[in-house]
């Protein structure tokens, strides 16, 4: 199979694009493409298309769109996974796994317990590094859809979003079996499947007690079974438990 | 709630068990523990005891087991994860992991494709280091049960392991969407769990079509969605899938 590239320029056969910076770094750099080089290229959008190399130089290349390609379908129940972030680069694999399982966008939260600050994350520039990991994780699995990640907010913030429905409901907030009193479990949810949902998951150290209580009005709590998993692993159990019972697989 | 320790040798109320020498060195270094402390013992095989510190010294730790305490039942399917070793220390999280989520047993294999023969894996004391993890992981997520790791053994003997129901069967080995000519989704399996399973996953590299072959003799091949995943993080999405669709969440 030709080498994949993201163009979000891309619209229909006949277009040439410029790849961005990044991608032609790979594509002449990486991959030592040259003109004439048959590639595929995504939008981001879903789209695929069979191009070719016009012009490869100097980082910069422009291809030549051809046929649009099937690209695989996105899971039919759209994912938002309200992440609290984690310590160190753990949230790197969670939002690279995250993509590649098929989320329809990623919601970095600052809750009580998270060690980092919404100003550390902006300083540190750490949303445009996760937008890099997305597209590297769209390529590497073969989506044909990068999708968005969000402006990092505050838990609370996040939670009046649910309620107002600018974040998509209802929220599914997962708690660990021992802050589990009233949470349901995955069965008990309905069966049928929403056409969009919000997956809130919490940072190494749980929930407090308020956060419980504020997103109990507007979530959903569930649990996973009666272990206690680390937080770096919850989002992809939930996100494989949901598709799961989604008959997404 | 009282720290838990790992104490295989104890059996019942009464008894009086020292701890192993990891335990032991945990209660008094780490958690600087005397005697007349509280705490909760677990058996490894699924029971779980409230006991009383009787001697602490010198890395020796005596405890007395006292009422048993009620632990979390183990999933009611019982998982054996074949689960090729992955490069560096990926497996060790994958071990990690897939103990908290709750498998019955843990079978390193050692496939066309992985990095790391069976000799270098023994030469490593790999083994008795994923027995570690396992019992870390089985302190850390509520565990009574520490599910065993079996001898690394070559991708060939396992199959015929299979075949022979030495492992126990019906065995489902997942494959890559790519791969996935004649494979089943989830949805496709029986709805009805079984008693016991294995789960196979591949290394980086994927499976060889010579493997392929082999395995669809003795295990039924099985995808997940159409995007295709990290290699370490399939055993954690595969475990939560069918974990969800066996009602065990």
């Amino acid at each position: 199979m030709a080498p994949r590239f993201y163009a979000p320029a891309a619209e229909k056969a006949g277009d040439a694009v410029d790849l961005p910076e990044d991608e032609a770094g790979h594509l002449t750099r990486v991959l030592r493409l040259t003109a004439g080089a048959p590639v595929r290229i995504f939008n981001g959008r879903g789209q695929e298309f069979d191009a070719v190399v016009e012009t490869a130089a100097k980082g910069r290349v422009r291809v030549r769109i051809g046929s649009a390609h099937p690209a695989p379908h996105d899971p039919r129940v759209a994912v938002t996974l309200a992440q609290a972030v984690l310590k160190g680069d753990k949230m790197d694999d969670v939002v690279r796994d995250a993509v590649m399982m098929g989320v329809a966008a990623v919601q970095p939260i600052v809750t009580a317990r998270t060690e980092v600050s919404l100003a550390a994350l902006a300083r540190a520039r750490r949303r445009a590094r996760w937008e890099r990991i997305a597209i590297a994780a769209a390529k590497q699995c073969g989506r044909a859809t990068v999708p968005p990640i969000l402006e990092p907010r505050a838990f609370t913030v996040t939670v009046a979003a649910l309620g107002r429905l600018t974040l998509p409901g209802p929220g599914l907030m997962f708690v660990e079996p021992a802050t589990a009193e009233g949470a349901q479990t995955l069965g008990e949810l309905a069966a049928a499947p929403p056409r969009e949902t919000t997956v809130v998951i919490g940072p190494e150290g749980g929930w407090e007690a308020e956060e419980l209580d504020r997103a109990a009005a507007v979530c959903r709590l569930v649990t996973l079974g009666s272990r206690t998993l680390r937080a770096d692993a919850m989002a992809i159990v939930a996100l494989a438990a949901l598709y799961a019972v989604w008959k997404e697989y």
